[in-house]
């Protein structure tokens, strides 16, 4: 086997397409997935935005091995394996580093609040244990807005001790800078994603190696140019190009929204449907979204309909 | 096949035991139902205080099968069903209907954060379309403070104007009493368990049947009994008596304080077990516990160990 090599960069969380009866779509994410990776961005397929939490665990093994036998290349992957439950935690990321995949990233059991932080520690020293391989990297998600249950600095610190290896990183979706930033300086030379590429220019000032973000899914290419050129005089204002469409497409409801980009620069409207209890956007929205991306000369070069 | 008949009376959230390896335990889980069936305690197996959100579906469809062939009447059943995922809340409430169960406990979708009604109606709803059962009585599971997902009035409403067969009650365990009263006020003859017995007697007399309540587990014969009583003139006195033991417990973290409790009346240690995320008692809470409930002359009549 290759080595390893720790994950960097930019990944999206992948959005999951559906078909009418809400089964996924595994064409379809196949070509995006593809496409995606021809645009130098990751997979970090079974995240928030990919609606993984109204995904069964079967439906996620399913996708990860269609993904694989697509000739994909998991070494780009970074599934979202993190549930509620401990035992589904460790069925999902065994499956999955089985697959070769290149990190799992994982929330915390999100069911419960008010847990204690050895509670926490305990539960992901389980699952990496129950996992028992080499190859694991886990990557902690941070997003306490949706999960109520936070990974604190602590946390983080006990998990590092017990596993440094298999603890390759975190993904810091709470939106606080000053979180992220704390986290850089406790944790030098960690693997510090952060949860979108509004801050990617100071993570990458700061130590940190990327960013995993929702608008990925659409706008690949830029925000992987600033991330390869973020030493670069022009970064800034690279930095502020990806953030006008960042800011412009998190005014709608996220991952409607998303989809409603991809089907529509893909030429490819079935792309439209969310699973419940997400709703799709209402037509007024819809032409707002992307009246609104034309106005800030927005593209999606090479995308086309599965 | 029998009448169905709409449930009522007391259930209890079973607790669920594991093994030293966090397996878990089917023969004490077992033996606790029986014992709560004995003290005419209906079983309210997989809700929040059964760590049920720290199973896999597996694990739970496993030991309702086990449960089952115990020979326990799936009458008394209300399993909780609902997950955060479409596709797994309709396999395991499929999976509860056709072993027979009286009503399945859901939990509203639980991952995403500030969805609309429209979109937990269209979840509800493909929910029961899909398990298509005549037999299906979904209780809805409203606990906002760990969901961070309100089941509204507004809601409700829908739900029963397009399935007002299968849509049988709710559990009210917001511990906000105005709440339930609009409930019961909005829903008249409608199936409303409050979340706790603290407030059963209020419940019954505005029209609710029953409750669904953590401390059942340990004190269930004296709140069946208010419950059958609630209509006598000692049936304050009774309320009091079971305030008491659970305004006592309540004080304690409440999972790990109802397994230590089923261990010590049991003498049967192995019960202290809980999954992570949670953590067991430390010697000083169980200690404190356990001389508190002796104070107010606690008893378990007929528990013994498995």
């Amino acid at each position: 086997m290759k080595e390893l090599k720790h994950m960097q960069g930019v990944l999206s969380p992948v959005v999951t397409p559906f078909k009418k009866d809400l089964a996924p779509d595994t064409e379809r994410l196949v070509a995006h997935c593809r496409w995606l990776l021809s645009q130098n961005c990751g997979l970090a397929v079974f995240g928030t935005n990919s609606e993984a939490n109204s995904l069964s665990g079967e439906e996620r093994m399913g996708l990860l091995e269609a993904l694989a036998a697509a000739g994909l290349d998991p070494a780009r992957m970074m599934p979202g394996t993190g549930c509620s439950s401990l035992t589904e935690t460790a069925k999902l990321t065994a499956h999955a580093v089985r697959l070769g995949v290149g990190g799992a990233l994982m929330l915390p059991p999100f069911y419960y609040k008010g847990v204690s932080d050895e509670g926490l520690f305990r539960h992901y020293s389980e699952v990496i244990q129950r996992v028992g391989s080499e190859r694991l990297r886990v990557y902690l998600y941070h997003i306490p807005q949706v999960t109520q249950v936070p990974i604190s600095l602590g946390l983080i610190e006990r998990l590092l001790k017990a596993y440094p290896k298999a603890v390759a990183g975190v993904k810091d979706s709470s939106g606080d800078w000053a979180n992220t930033e704390a986290m850089l300086k406790a944790f030098p030379g960690w693997g510090v994603f952060s949860g979108n590429e509004l801050v990617l220019l100071k993570n990458m000032q700061g130590g940190g190696v990327g960013c995993i973000s929702a608008t990925a899914n659409v706008n690949p290419g830029p925000i992987h140019h600033l991330w390869a050129n973020w030493k670069a005089p022009q970064a800034q204002g690279l930095q502020d190009s990806v953030n006008a469409i960042r800011q412009w497409v998190q005014t709608f409801p996220m991952i409607p929204a998303l989809k409603a980009i991809v089907g529509h620069y893909g030429s490819d409207p079935a792309w439209r449907t969310v699973r419940p209890p997400l709703v799709e956007l209402t037509p007024e929205q819809n032409t707002q979204l992307l009246q609104g991306l034309e106005a800030r000369k927005f593209a999606m070069p090479g995308l086309r309909a599965a």
